[in-house]
Order: C-alpha cells, then sequence, then structure tokens
C-alpha cells in the first residue's frame, strides 16, 4: 500500500559543491570540507569528492558512496593544505560510476586545476561535439569536462585563470554554480539566472568558503557573508574575497523547487529561509480552501514544514501521523514485487494513534505519479483516519526541467494526463489543493525571481531542442564501467 | 558549542530481536527478518545477523555494521528455509566485535539451535564461573553464550526444547526477551519482571513473527496480535503458536526510559504507544510548570514528541527550530577539539528564523552529563532566543541500571552532584523543569508497571553486588579481537 | 589439454601451526609470527589467525584468505605482548567459514587460552557426541574444538596447564601438533604417532619458537634446536624451555607424503631435509627401471625435485620443460568448459624448446584421478616430445588417510580401478614406474618410523569405522555460514 | 643478510598488453583477456584491466592489484563483446593511482576508443607540453594519454581509425607496443625500433589475438602466427587481419633484458625462445671463465635457467639450494629495520642440504646495487658453502633506460661506481665474473638487433636532454590521489 513512496519517486536535486580557501593554518581544509560535504549530503548521494591543495600540490580522494562511508580519517589527514574544492553528486546526466565523481581534476597550460559543478548545461552536446571536432577527448561523461576544456582552452590566450573562467562562461547555457580551484586562486561562479544556489561564507577574519547552501556554512564554522549573485563571479586567494565579474543584472531565476523540496529547512537561499517558505506554503494552502478537519499531518521531511504552517494558521493542531526510517537509504535492498505489498511500511510508517477517528488534512510536498497519494490515503483510512484532506505545497508539475533537476518524462507525470479534480478522484481524498502558481511568489515573500518553469512551461532560458536532448539521452551508452 | 549533543551521550538501547516460523513457502523469511531489523535499528547498530533454518539446516550471517551494509541480495536469497531467528546489537557488555555479533548459532546435543537475546543478565558473572568451574569453554564475551550452555545441559533432561527453555529461565536474573530457534520450533520468551519489549504478530493465517518492538511488525507486514508477557514462553511451529509456559502473573516491569527514548514513536508496548505518552509528558511538563512563551521546539528525535504535546496542552505553537542531520551516523569522523567549536552545527543545526526574538520552551528528553543543554541554551540565545525555559520529559537520572540500558557512571551524572535548581542555573536556562517521578505514572496511563529505577533507585529485581559488577567490567578485557 | 592439472587435484594438508615466547622485549612475536605464517603459507591457505599475548590479555585476528591479505601494519601492531600462538588453515574437515579459523581463543576457568592445532582427530565424532551429551555447545565444526573441552574440563582438577594438557592427550586420538598459550606458558604436544611435524627453535638466549616446519624458523630467524618428539611436551614460559612430558618412544609414524609432496623442500623434519627425500625417490625411480631418454623434467613443483635428483643419478640432462604461472592461486576464476579447452596452459605451460625432438623422462609425485597424467602425455606429444616416460615418486594411492591429509574418495583413485600397467596404458605414455612402497625408507634413508598407510592400507593408529566417518560427514551442514 | 634481495630492487618491466577480435561467438573475449592477463601478470602487478566492445557499446573494469584480485566471475560475465583490449601495469612514469590503470577509455570525434601502451615515450613532456599549449586538459599522468590526443586530432582529418594511428606514430619518440580498440576494429602498432615485443596469434580461422609475450596466447588457446614487426601496424577485424602499415624495416633494437630477466621462460620473441636465450647466457659465462667447482646454483626464477644451461656446459651437477616463497609478493609488510636481520630468510631461502661442503658456481641476472650479491654470498657461506663464485648473467648495468624499464639512478648503480673487480672483492665471491657485452649477440643466437643501451650506453633513438627528464620527474607530484 504505502510502498510507492518507499521507493524515491521524488524528482532529484543534482549536486552540492564546496570550496574553502583559508591562509590561516589553524584551519583543516580537508575535515572542514568533509563537515561542508556531509551538510550538503542531501544534494547528491551517488558520489563525492575532496581535493585539496598545498601551494599548488593537488591531493584528491574521490569515491562512490556517502561521504561517511568514502572518508576515513586516515584519508582526511593525507588531504593537505590550505585550499580545497569538494563536491556531492546526484547523477542526473552521466552514469553512475567512479570516473564521473567530481571535482574533476586535471592538468592543464598552467598546471594543476580542480572544478566542482553543480547543475546542467543545456547546450552541453553542441560543446561536446564541437570539441570532439577539434580532436578533443573525453574520458567521463560529465558536462563538466567541456567547461574544464574551455577554460583551458580560453586559459592559453588570458592572462589569469579568473579571466579564462569569466571568458569561458558565456560558451555555456542552463544552469551552472561552480566552483574552480588553481594552484593559487579559488573562484566560485554562478550562471546568469541564478538557477541553483550558491553562497559565500567566512570563518575568522581571513578564510572563505563557498557553499551551495548556508547549512554548509553553519556545519563547518563559518558564518553568512552573502549569495554569489547571479552572473558574478568572485575569487578567494591569500589577501581575501575579489569580485572579478559584477553579477549581470539580469532577472534572477532560482528554481522554486530549493524552496519546496530540495534544500535543507535550515538553509537561507538568496535572502528567503526554506522553513519559512515551506510554512508560508502551508499558510497559504489552508487561505486558498480551508476545511474543517481535527488534526495536520505532513508527510516527512518537507511535507511536515508545510503542515506546521497550515496547523499555525488554522488552529488545527498538528500531529506525527507518520515516522520515516533515517537507516534506509540508497543502498537498501527492494524486496520483490510479492514482498512488496507485505513490507509496505518499512520506510514510511503510520502512528494510527495520531489520527484514529479524525479528520486529517494531509500536507506532501509533490505528486509525480500520483500513486503514492492513492495509497497514502488509503493506509490512512485503513489506520482510522474519518477523512483525508490532500494538500500539495506545490502547484502540478507539468513541464520538464533542463536545469538540473531530474524529473520524470511527461508521460509518468499525473498532471499531464489528468485534471486536479480527476487527481483528487483518483487519489481516493475527501478533498485535494494544489499551491496555485500565482502563490508561489507570496510563499517567498517576493514579486518574482524564481524559476516555476515545471509548473508553467515558462523557461527563462534557451532550452535544447528535442533531437538533441535525444542524443544527449544516448550519450552515456557507449561506455559502460563496471565496478 | 552545540558539539556535545552531535556527539552520542544519550543512554543507550542494548539490542532488538526478530523470529519468523512461517510454514507457508510463499512467505521469504530472510526477506521478513531484513525488514524486521531494519524496523528495529534504533535498538542496535554495532552488529547484526540473520540465521534461518530449512528443515534442520541453518544457514547464518552475521557483521560489524548496519543492516544495510551488512546484507545484500546475494546473502538474502542464500538465508534458506521457513524459520528464521534475528539480531540487532548494541554492546553494553561484551565488546564490539564480529565474535560477539548475535543470533548466538550452536550444535548441542539435539542438533542446531540459534539465540537472539535483548536484555542484560545481572547473574551473568555467577552464571560464567559456575560453568567454567565444570570446564565449560566461553566463546564469546556476550552472556547470551552461559543462556545457551544452560539450555543445552538442561536438554539432556527434557523432552523438548521448549521444556530445556523453561527449565532454564530460573536460573536467569535481570533482564532478558529471548528468541530461541531449534530445528522444528521457534520459542519466545520474556522474563517474570517483563523489562524489555517482547510481541507477538501474524502474517496470514499461519506465519507468527516475534519482535521487539510492533514497528518491526509493522515493516514485515504482520498484524500485531499481543503482547509477550512476563515470565510467559511461547512456541511457533508448523501447527500454529503455544503458549507453553503461562506468565508469572507477577507486578511487570518495562523500562519507561523504552517510552521516553530508546522505542520508535510508531511503536506501542504493553498496550502504551510511545508517541502518545511522549505526548503526554509534554502535557505534564506544561501542567507541572506553566510559563508564558512563544514557542515550542523540541530537540530531534523524541523532544519532538513531547514538544507536540506541550504545544498542544499550552497553545503555544510548536515550531521546528532544531533539525538533525540524518546523514550522520556511527561511523562519522569526529573532528579534533580545535575542529569542534568550529563544527558545532554539524549533527543539529538551528533555523533560527523559528524562534528569533521569540520565547522559547526546549523539550529534551533527558539530562546526562548536563554539558549539552548549557551548550543549547547558549547557541539558541546566541541565535536570538529572548528566553529559554529548558523542560526535560523525565526525571533526572540518579541510579545505575543493571537490566539492559548503558547509563553512564554516577560520577558522570549531574544529578547525582547537584540539585535541579543548581542546573538550572548551570545551564544558563531561564527556568528549569523535569517530570516529575509521580507523573511517570499518568505519562504512561497507568497505576505502575513499570521500572523506575535509574530515577528513584527502587530496583524491582536483584542487581548484582559491587565487587562482581567490578569483575564484570574487566570480564572482556583479556581477549581483544582485532579487525 | 593440460586443464585437469590447472585445477588443483593433489591431495591437501592440513594446517601449519606456529608459536613464540619471547622473554626479550626486542623482539615482536606479531611481526615473527606474521613472518612464520608466511613461510608456512603452503600448508594452508583458507584461513590464517594470530593471537598474542600480553601478561594475560590476549589480542586476536583472523581472517580467511592468504596471510598477506588478512594483515595489515595496522593489524600487526595490534597485536601486543611477548608470546603468540598462530596458525594456517586448509579444511578438510569443519566448513571453510571464518568461525572455524584457528588459534580457538576461549576462557576458560584459568582465564583465557589459544589453541592451534595441525591433524586430525579420528574419535573426533565419539569426543563430541559425549561432550554435547554432557550439555556441551559447540560453535565451530572444528574438532580443536573437543580439545578445548577437555583442557578446559581437566584444567578443572589440575595443578597446571601443562599438567591439564598432558591428561588431555589420552582422550586424543589420530594425529595432532598442537601449540597451546596459557596467560604464562606456550605449551606444544605431538602426537604419540608423530605423523604431523612440530619442531623447536630459539632467538638468542631466551626466545623459543616452535613451529611445522624449520622453514618458519628460517623466516623469523630462528634457529633449528630439536624436534618435538612424538608423544612428547614442551612448555615454553620466561624461564626458557622445559619438557613436561617425555616421548613415549613409540615408533613413529610421520606421514610420509610431508616429504613426497607437503613441506618445503627447505625444510628439515625428524633429520630429514625434504629435498634431498625427493632427490633420493628420483635417483631411485632410475635405479628401479632405468630409462634411455634425452631429458628429464619434473612437474613443479615437489617433481622438479625428483627430477634433479633422477638427472644427477642417470647423468640424463635436467631440464625446465614446464614453467607454473605462480600468479594464480586460489581465488582464480575457473573458465567455463568450453574455455577449458582452449586455456589449457594457463597455471602450468610447457618450454617445447627444452624436449622438443627428445626423449622426455616426466617426474611428478603423485597420481591421483589419472587424467592429469594423460592430458600432461598428450600435450608433451603435441609439443614435439619423441618419447614420454613417466615417473612418479611416491607408490600408488588406494587408501584413504584419516590423519589429516584431503585424499578423494577410492572411487576417485585411479590406483583403486587400475593396474600399474593399465594406469601406464591409459596415460599414453611410452613407459610409466611409480615408486615402490619397499623404497619408501631407502628413500628418507631410514628403516621406518613413517606412515605409508595411504599406499598399503598399514594404518599404525586405530581409524574410525565406516558408520561413524559417514556421521562425521554430516557433521558440518546444520550449519552454514554466509559470507 | 638475505634481506635485500628479499625487497625487490631489480630493474622493472612496465607493461603488458593484450588484445582479442573475434567474430566467433563461442570465444568469450572477456575470459580470454582474463587468461591472457594472468599469462602476462609478471610485466605488471599495480593495475589492470580489461575493455570489451559490444558493437560499439563498451564496458570497462579497471582496478588497482592483481588480475585474480581485480575480476570476479560477476565483473567478466558483465564485459559483453566481441572485441576486446586490456593492460597490466607497471608504473614507472604516471603515479601508482587508479586513474592510471589502462587501457584508456574515451569518447572521441568517432565515438568510442580503448588504448593499451607497452612502452616509454621519450618525447612525452614535450608532446605534453605543446597539447597543453593547445587547451588540451590531461587527467591522468600516464604519456598514454598524448597518444590519445594526437590519435583523436589525426581522426578529424582521416577516413579511418587505422590511417589515424598511422599518421599518429611519427609524432612518438620511444618505445611502444600499442593495441587500439575502435567500435569496429582492433589495431595493433610497434615501434619503429621494436624495443617491446608484441605478437600475433589465431583461434581457430577468424579470432585473432595480440599480445605481448607468446606465453599470453598459449594461455587462451590461441596459437602463434608471427610477430608484429617493427613499425608495422596490423588491424584486426570481422574480415580478419590486415596489415595496414608495412614495417619500418629499420634494424630493430628489441630490449635484450627482455631476455636477461623480464619476460617468461616459455616465451618466445622475435623467434628466439627466452629460456635457451638464458641457458645460453650460463653456457658462455662457464667458456668466459671455467671454474672448478661442486655444484651450480641458480637465484630464482631467472637465475635458475642460466643455472641449467651453465650445469649442462660445464658437466657440474645442477642443484635447488635456493627457494623463493611465492606467496610473498607485492602487498607484503616488509618488517622494521630491526626485524629484517631476523627475517631475512622470508622471501628466498636456503637449501644448505645441495651445497653444504662444496664449492658453488651461483648464477644471478644481475646486480643492481652490490649489496645482495655480498649478502647472498655470505648466508651461503654461513650455511656450509666451501666456495662461491658468481656468475652474472648479464653485462654491469651502467647506463639509465629511457625506453620502459626502470633502472635506479646511476649512484645507485655499483658498476658505475666500481670496477668489476671490486665488484667481486666488495661481494666476499671467490670469483665473479659478468656476461661479457660481445656475448650478448651469441646469448640470442643473432648477429645485432637489439637495444643494450644499459650496458653500453649506445642508445638506438634519441633520448631525452637532461633538463626535460627533470621536468618529467616532477611532473606527477602536482596531483596526489589518495586511497
Amino acid at each position: 500500500m504505502l510502498n510507492e513512496f518507499a521507493y524515491e519517486q521524488k524528482p532529484h536535486e543534482e549536486c552540492g559543491v564546496f570550496g574553502i580557501c583559508s591562509p590561516d593554518a589553524s584551519v583543516n581544509v580537508a575535515y572542514a570540507s568533509y563537515n561542508g560535504l556531509l551538510a550538503q549530503q542531501h544534494r547528491g548521494q551517488e558520489s563525492c569528492g575532496i581535493v585539496t591543495n598545498d601551494r599548488g600540490v593537488f591531493s584528491s580522494s574521490k569515491s562512490m558512496g556517502l561521504v561517511t562511508e568514502a572518508f576515513d580519517q586516515q584519508v582526511l589527514d593525507s588531504l593537505l593544505g590550505q585550499m580545497a574544492c569538494a563536491h556531492v553528486r546526484y547523477s542526473t546526466a552521466g552514469a553512475s560510476v567512479r570516473e564521473n565523481a567530481q571535482p574533476l581534476v586535471m592538468r592543464y597550460i598552467k598546471g594543476t586545476i580542480a572544478i566542482a559543478h553543480n547543475g546542467n548545461l543545456t547546450n552541453a552536446y553542441e560543446l561536446h561535439e564541437e570539441l570532439i571536432q577539434k580532436g578533443c577527448i573525453f574520458q567521463t561523461t560529465i558536462d563538466t569536462e567541456a567547461i574544464a576544456y574551455i577554460i583551458a582552452q580560453q586559459r592559453v590566450t588570458s592572462s589569469s585563470i579568473e579571466e579564462a573562467v569569466i571568458r569561458t562562461l558565456p560558451y555555456l547555457r542552463g544552469s551552472y554554480s561552480l566552483v574552480v580551484m588553481s594552484p593559487q586562486k579559488l573562484i566560485a561562479a554562478r550562471d546568469p539566472n541564478g538557477f541553483r544556489p550558491l553562497v559565500i561564507g567566512r570563518i575568522g577574519e581571513r578564510t572563505y568558503v563557498f557553499a551551495s547552501e548556508t547549512c554548509a556554512l553553519d556545519a563547518c564554522g563559518a558564518t553568512f557573508v552573502r549569495d554569489v549573485e547571479p552572473g558574478e563571479v568572485v575569487m578567494a586567494d591569500r589577501d581575501g574575497l575579489h569580485v572579478v565579474q559584477k553579477p549581470t543584472g539580469r532577472h534572477k531565476s532560482l528554481c522554486v523547487f530549493e524552496y519546496i523540496y530540495f534544500a535543507r529547512p535550515d538553509s537561507v537561499i538568496d535572502g528567503i529561509n526554506v522553513y519559512e517558505a515551506r510554512k508560508r506554503a502551508g499558510c497559504l494552502l489552508w487561505k486558498q480552501k480551508p476545511v474543517d478537519a481535527d488534526v495536520v499531518i505532513g508527510v516527512p521531511e518537507s511535507g511536515i514544514d508545510a503542515a506546521i504552517g497550515y496547523a499555525e494558521t488554522s488552529g488545527i493542531p498538528y500531529q506525527k501521523g507518520i515516522v520515516k526510517n533515517s537507516y534506509i537509504g540508497r543502498t537498501f535492498i527492494k524486496p520483490t514485487q510479492g514482498e512488496r505489498e507485505k513490507s509496505v511500511r518499512l520506510k514510511l510508517n503510520l502512528i494510527p494513534h495520531a489520527f484514529r477517528g479524525k479528520r486529517v488534512v494531509l500536507l506532501d510536498d509533490s505528486i509525480v505519479r500520483g500513486t503514492t497519494c492513492a495509497r497514502l490515503v488509503s493506509v490512512l483510512r485503513d489506520a482510522g483516519a474519518k477523512e483525508v484532506h490532500l494538500r500539495i505545497s506545490s502547484p502540478p508539475f507539468r513541464w520538464p526541467c533542463y536545469y538540473g533537476t531530474d524529473i520524470p518524462d511527461k508521460d509518468c507525470l499525473i498532471a499531464c494526463q489528468h485534471t486536479v479534480e480527476e487527481i483528487g478522484k483518483m487519489s481516493g481524498a475527501d478533498s485535494i489543493d494544489y499551491l496555485r502558481v500565482e502563490n508561489l511568489a507570496p510563499m517567498l515573500g517576493v514579486e518574482g525571481g524564481f524559476c516555476d518553469a515545471c509548473f508553467t512551461g515558462h523557461y527563462p532560458a534557451p532550452i535544447p531542442n528535442v533531437s538533441v536532448a535525444d542524443k544527449m539521452y544516448d550519450y552515456t551508452k557507449p561506455i559502460q564501467r563496471v565496478k
């Protein structure tokens, strides 16, 4: 029954980046990176890597799996230096193999360089074809390698690494939050739309940190300085922090799903706290369509924040009706179909005492295929809920994302096939409501400045055409790495 | 600052047991055990094991580490049979080594047998000495091996395995919830005080399941039948479930800390739902000493349940002010002292937006050393809390536990050294309150029937004398297993 | 063609033991044991273990696999103390699982004890049954555990560990070379027949070493002192070496196959160098039946020694005609049947230049199933050998071994089904000859004092009766350890 | 004493290559490659890899360590296709890390390609600099990556992969035996000097195999067809074998050390059997300087072949006086200095019975630092040798190798510091003799056609100038891969 949501089917985030540059020898950059990756583990659980830089000598360790599995004391202690660049990866493009783990480390015209990338280039296929036509070779299947090539080629005629990075960016389309480490400098760059978050922190007076989310700053003891602005390029070195390319000032289009689902509730992105945004979504859902009910329950984790907001506004008490088993992660052995039916309550389980005999408002962050809702509503009823009112803290998914979110094909999206009313009926809920598109801005407390293309189809930047997308899809097939 | 509670210092549970006997070939007992262990992983994360039984041929797999790390598809598929016995372990007594992993599998007079044990024998040292005097050899350092010996010796003159188990129990003092698997039978036994939980579930008509907690029944698709009663011995075989020794009817003394901290909120122990008990603790704390405040916050995980109850009764809104990083587990590399100060917010982090400028009631389940409280209160204030009122959902720890809970030495327990008023001052909180001992019964909604010895020193069963305790302490030293 | 002998089908040795007691702190007993095990790796490749003893505190590390795989620097450095006991194992009786790895470490009446055992008890089943009837439990499937029990039970009424060991020996039938380590003493005992080798060495003045073979003494820098005599028990402690039970003086029956195949050529057993014995076998084969030939070739490894002897006596030049790939060991992936035919020359390969167009005398140590000879003769001919004369440096295998050698069932032994003439014809060789039984004594240069039961059926000690042997065969089935 | 030669100090070979193209579906190319690598494991033990090709879809598995450790059944079964390219690596240039494991697999203008390389480019630094100046990036530190780039760039303007490879070769200086696999074709190329061996074999009618040594052909069931000639490029596809570039006809300069030490005795290189060449070296050493002696002994492994030849010519009997422990490989834990003295006989041990009281001729293949000889002579004397006459089956090392052999710095080469007479005295031998340079041709039975630069300084191809060599030395430092 509950088994659908026992097996991840939520959209996935692509990556988390981290960088640190510390003239202060008392800061251990390897441990700081380890902590920064741990805090951002939710952004990618397939592989991870830390590259440190000891006056030009780079030490690198990359592995498949979680941060806690990938690094031990001995490895951390061998990662020397006062600068580091690190990455956690979830693979949308590029197979899930060790060769694709980031940061990418390479030798180029000016020595060694490391690159960590969060985002998705919409012109990756074209860049790749163009470079290959020039005789480039590709040893990975990640678009970061194309970025590396362009930086390397630009560096030939540039006077500095930051100039080479700045000259590279115009070639890139789509989303990217980059951390680039050269022997002397650590550079952070965010695409002109600012699709993915990227922040600056500071430890003490002279140590600068770049990270995808502010929770990584907290984890390594840094204080938040500010966001890297869309189109901006900043650089840290022994002398401190420098803006090397000013923000474009273009309309920001941060992925609104970062607030709804991806980011940690304790992070602050572009000035907005994620938890507060989620609570406001709950509050807005109450205002959109109030309902007479006895308890408010959230589907862990992000549904809980929305539920707290809904409860606060409505006055209906918040209850913990569903608990998540935090020991079940990526490597969990999925039971056979036959077993599934019996093991429904493995990853999520109910606390019937919280809602038995009561009218329940159930908050979830999104509906993808819709089967989950139906099962969830059904098990809640079986466990004694008198009524179940489904409230979704985002608008219906109707469009693919090209900027780094892994959303299933349109064929799989229930909202592409059915109206909200139909979805409500199919779910078996007593009522259903999605957050309205016009409530996304109020949810964030801003006028605009975010990307809602997956809900509206209004893409703020060019998207790949279909034929190329298909080619990209086939792209990784010819190399299958084993074990 | 927060670092103390980043490094586990809560009391630890010892173990979780699981057993399944299925005449129905469509039930895969290995996968059912896997799911049952996953659901009970919170009861022990150091080692785990599953032993299956295919008409007398036992297959066994035991490993250090988490259930998801220990088993893969290939291993599960090689665990054949229609009966199984399984275990997750946290080591209080007995070193944390593979040799000590359970279930214990052995050959004895009637073939093969497997034993899984949750609890702590208070006469382990005496049993051990007595057996050793007879020429017994001990290959592990767990008290389960002594139980195995007595069963084996009783079996010589018994007509059945269940008779041998029943004859063994009078030799045992202290706490035990046992699952014993013989070639034909699966036996569950709970000590006369019922210190540790043990439940019976059923899948379909003929498959019986034994587990420490009901959440394991949910996880493997079983429905709850009833608790094994204190002193009761039940047996499952191809013909169904049999009571082979009736409950003693003695006053039950279930460990109250199971409700306060150990068990999962979705479990029901001896008729009481854990989540409801925790909420009632929050409710009683409000009634004990109401306070004028703006938000209620809980320290994850069990503090959250108490906070929800406190909020519900007081009308003060519940907020998520502290989030836990669920990727940080057992194998996390602890930073050096220097790094600690900087990485305070790694395992738990704050959401200041939830309480900034507000008067906070902070719910935690217990105070052990007290340093955590002080730091927690301090970081909350730093993050903008106007007032912090500390509420602890259990009475002060003042006595050691001999029944399977790993509580630090008296010297480390702040409540043994200081009054509640002093603890309040030391914590820096604006006010402090513990759940009163007389409110434990109302918390559970019963008249009695639980063990509160760690709070009161009223031990419901004999305890080891000091000199023996010391010997037991030295017991595992002479064998140190490496890697 | 050659593929049969690419896949081990030689008889297997059971184990190698090692012990060291050093009052001299400058000797690292863990490294000495590591070296001693490396030198004896040929005696067992399935599992290995080292147990050290630091004034009564034992440290133990046991693993499946080779010595180089099982131990790393960190493990060796954590094995503290000035006494050690170690073991390499090949499993005849008892499944190949980690639980069965030796030395067996246990707590008993006088603290901790470790036992390493090479040999095979012919009354293991009876001992086991008897102990089980008394309520003993068996956690492994090795007969060493029964020895441990008897020592433990004897120790109850003995005044010392050596007395307990001495009292234990009369219970044991069959073969054993034992090293027993108690908190203060290291004891070595050899069965009254002296079936398996056991030697004493010394490092400096006060450090005593026990080992299966002298090559282990060389490897750890010890000088050979003398053999432990059949029935003798010696003990080393801080005060030096003590004979605690005199040799029985019974007729010695050392396994003659130690000389023919098992032991290393650089070892000296009971006064006889293995290499010299093998060369004499070659010499005797020439004398038994001279042949007109051009080159002498040996099948690696032990066939080479016999070939050198044959060449020396006959004057026919010795050539290296077959080379062995030393990188192919235990874990080599065997090809499918189809592939086998193609990969015949993987483990052994020919150097046709050494014998092309020549008449070859081919020396091998034994014939088990006979298919190997046929293939070997055939590929030699294909590669250009004009004639192939097969000479086997042992008599035909016709009887099972009960003293620790793993010889296939009679049904598989070609010499039980066919005469030597028939075997010669089936092999396709131009002539064949086995070493005559009456030449075993001249091969060793002694009058007698060895066991040749596998050739003659003259068992020097009682053997198990058939029905019991069958029971023993089924003995390990009921416990199958997975991974 | 013997410990110096217990710790590898012989020159090292760089690599072994393997390729197979089979239109015949009954040939499993993954298993054939596995067997081919096993047979060539002596050429490189640090990493290995197999890449298969299923109609353009490449599957790749590369690992650190030995072939038996790197591959299991599951991995082999997942390597699909009818073409494969494989490699074993010993690292001279390029750090010993997984990133540097070969075959190099990459996407380039025409899809996917894999390259395996044995040899050393003398202009690697220049190629690298030139490519980097064009904006190329290097993700490994092996010169193979430069070859890959040039092939990729030539492919842009070539009509076929073989044309691109042919156009690439003129850019390369130094030694290379290459196997290149494109989606449709398998190409083998050998440098114009033919420094490193490369052979062609065939299985059945249509399956072609390329390998470094003929022993790999034997191992996978292929028959030897012929050598790839110096400067020749051949190509195998579904239609059979094609010569795509004729041999240059230049004077061949195969590394003579392949015969003396590197290659397996059962291999035939450029028409000469390695075992026979080694025996002839022994024979020539007798003729150079006969000595009155009682036994001839060889230092395993290659010294044994020379000893057999020496014995054959001289009539002095060959004996096995030194045995090698084949279980001690790469991962063996070296003892501390203190332990070394005691563990001298760990890797090699003596059989004193073979030479006690006798005059010994000791054959070894080379002397590098000289300390080994001294120790070896000394332990032989201690073990009873009356005289020790040292014979070395190669001339003295005096010059560095730039073509793929890892010879220590001149400062470490004893023959650069001392005359042969001095070396003889320092060794403590009663007499010493090296194979004379003028006897290298007779040893091979040819007039010339080999490289003896390490003995003579006559380099048959340009060598890097010193300053560049230094740069190359520093080349890999800036990237240190951890774990």
